[in-house]
């Protein structure tokens, strides 16, 4: 009689969504203090718009009325991510909006993939992107950088969240390089240099100089490119010392060093060049962006995202945007599932107000009432029982208080020390580490969470 | 080329996102000073499990996937409330969870209606039940309604929000009530006084007397009882006076003057007992909730539920509960645009620092990281255009501070006044009313939200 969770939707219990919580808050809190404003947009697009990129096709979810009528609109799917939407909204509202456009929007997306650690049927993402009208600034591209970084950092300092590295490049730089060694088709080179991690260098190089028909000294110095990987600016040296000319690569150069410069003197030791990032073939033109988190390096990238030339377009106008995609499900459910990350308490009650006898429940209903309006969550004991179970009551749940009312005056009991002392409802305050459930590394068991 | 918005599936602009999140932040709050604790569940539930209450199928969006794979689980489809995942929720973890569980989940909801204002096809709820194992006492029925009014009442006192009037009634009374008119089938009579405002009173006696057969004393009798509302509890005498006696009818009558009183002295005028509410059928066993919102009266209950003896059950074990469920899109939607609600600005910031040339960005991004880390959101203009356009910039977002960096000193001009002044990024406050945008009734044109 009991259901079975549904593999590859995950489900917290009470305790892990207020991690969750804690660590969406946290991301919306840096998100709005860099001046992102929030959007959301509705779980379903029509499949021709979430087709257009064809590869993915087959893992969309299709939408229909279970008695769907004759006339109605076109067949529906469930957004796979969130940029796709944002771009529909955008070109929906450009007359109603101030570009350069800042948004974040942190949603659940939907994917008939086959469900793994990390890797989710359902999951929630956390996107900041900034957009503009016909022209984007170059700055753009380190300010995304910026604030993802102070965003992750948060998590790490204020809620345990391990540390993380973002890698990245610049699909100019490696363009500009391949042209320079007089190659045509660039992505051709891409494409293998790419499978670099897969197959090794000797196979990429022997896909090289046989598919694409690059010399062995060509094909080594594109390997050589992609080995390269630097938290300093010593990279640009490294990539000169190849002697390769080109306009191009001299810009993506420029750019990538605008990002590592800002990078290391905002967030120190968490981002490096990595001139092996790709990111996909053809729908990235500039920056592009990955990132490893400290101990969950198996789960693959858990940030990633660049510069698009063209978000979106209506055949006159074209919007070029630059955005940042946090897998927020592929981070938390593990964490919290290998039980590294844990909720103080499974309740937001800082307080449990007990109960003599259901005579004097109002009395009690009152008291807590005088606590709330003072921003202490509490709530009132469900039955009147002896004050040991009680006690237990609030302790199953990790209610670190409960209050007594008494005609000689009230008192308050911290149920883990133990110590009881009178009080006062009207004045009473709670140490600020127990006003609300804290997140942070765990110290107990973990908590089962379905994956 | 420009995409049209999809009927029924409504999306804000940024400023009208600030206002639901403004709803929702409130909402939430008031939940967890209750105590209750958030989860979120999946957004699809096996159809088997959407379907068993037959009525509603028709309504349903069934998601598959594109391309599914022989071997896939059983169809699935999108929830229409949060009752069914909960009662899932529950039957699922009960093992894990603590009874009485208090739990608040504000979640997208869908349903293949045809749209309307105040009626979607996806839409936000915002619910709170508590449910116990086996047995929940009566005093979470006054809770619950109590919890929610308050929270409306902070909707109103501070969002500008119109003030409701909650309708309450118990289903035990109306039985009692006719039982103790020798009436048996006590749902044939409820089903057709359910009529009552729509068909009006001589025609439901004629069914009544014509269809169930009552005496046309009887039948007068049942119509008085379903005309009976007060904001006190002289709806009881004015029960008593009718004649009938029954247990069932005294426990009734009991459990509505509870909520009555609490509530009028909690919230003050929000709550009338109303003899004529009976939400649909065989659902609710106890009190059941309505409500209506001042000026939007049209759009029918904005917040609903009741009492269930059996939100779910395994067979061995019972989970009854009581609940109430607030449409927040069917609210926040028409308010926005009916430019009823408003937010006082379209973007997080409060603060624009002016950038005089691309060479000294990096020390407005000093700046804006100082403001930042004191709390006050801030971004830096997208260009070194001259500072009218950078002014402009701000004042088409409504950002209310453009921060101006020099060699002699810095200074900050709020460009409603006009008004400039030396400012130390180390030091400045934000006055607390620019320091996030705040939302209230409109004193602005309204903005376009499509539906």
């Amino acid at each position: 009689m009991r259901p079975k969770p549904l593999s590859g939707f995950p489900e917290f219990l009470p305790s892990g969504r207020i991690v969750e919580q804690a660590v969406l808050d946290s991301l919306r809190s840096t998100f709005e203090l860099h001046g992102f404003a929030s959007i959301e947009t509705r779980a379903v697009e029509t499949m021709e718009s979430l087709t257009r990129k064809g590869e993915i096709t087959k893992e969309v979810y299709v939408v229909r009325r279970l008695h769907a009528a004759e006339g109605d609109v076109a067949e529906l799917g469930l957004h796979y991510d969130l940029t796709v939407p944002f771009a529909r909204y955008v070109l929906e509202n450009a007359g109603h909006l101030a570009f350069p456009f800042r948004r974040y929007q942190i949603q659940k997306a939907w994917r008939g993939e086959r469900p793994q650690e990390g890797r989710y049927r359902e999951f929630c993402q956390a996107d900041i992107d900034i957009v503009g009208e016909n022209t984007l600034a170059a700055h753009h591209d380190v300010e995304v950088v910026l604030v993802m970084l102070e965003a992750l950092e948060k998590l790490h300092t204020d809620l345990g969240v391990p540390p993380v590295v973002m890698h990245v490049n610049n699909r100019k730089l490696a363009e500009g390089f391949y042209r320079g060694l007089g190659i045509d088709d660039h992505l051709e080179v891409l494409q293998r240099v790419d499978k670099l991690d897969k197959i090794g260098p000797d196979a990429v190089r022997r896909l090289l100089v046989d598919e694409v028909g690059l010399t062995v000294q060509a094909a080594d110095k594109c390997l050589e490119l992609a080995t390269i990987r630097t938290d300093d600016l010593s990279f640009v040296e490294r990539v000169r010392a190849l002697g390769v000319q080109h306009e191009l690569l001299d810009e993506g150069l420029d750019a990538l060093a605008e990002v590592v410069s800002a990078a290391r003197a905002a967030v120190p030791g968490r981002l490096v060049a990595d001139l092996k990032i790709a990111r996909g073939l053809d729908y990235y033109t500039g920056t592009v962006y990955e990132t490893e988190m400290a101990g969950l390096e198996s789960l693959g990238s858990i940030c990633s995202g660049g510069r698009y030339d063209a978000l979106a377009t209506d055949g006159k106008r074209t919007w070029p945007g630059v955005g940042i995609s946090l897998g927020v499900s592929r981070i938390v459910a593990p964490l919290v599932a290998r039980g590294e990350l844990a909720a103080s308490r499974s309740v937001p009650s800082c307080v449990l107000v007990a109960v003599d006898s259901e005579e004097t429940r109002g009395a009690a209903m009152a008291t807590a009432a005088r606590l709330r309006a003072r921003g202490i969550p509490t709530e009132v004991a469900p039955k009147a029982d002896r004050f040991g179970k009680q006690i237990r009551y609030a302790d199953r749940r990790g209610i670190p208080y409960v209050w007594f009312t008494g005609d000689e005056g009230d008192s308050v009991k911290d149920i883990r020390s133990g110590e009881q002392v009178p009080a006062d409802a009207a004045t009473w305050e709670a140490p600020d580490a127990d006003l609300r459930p804290t997140v942070g590394q765990a110290t107990t068991s973990p908590e089962a969470a379905s994956t």
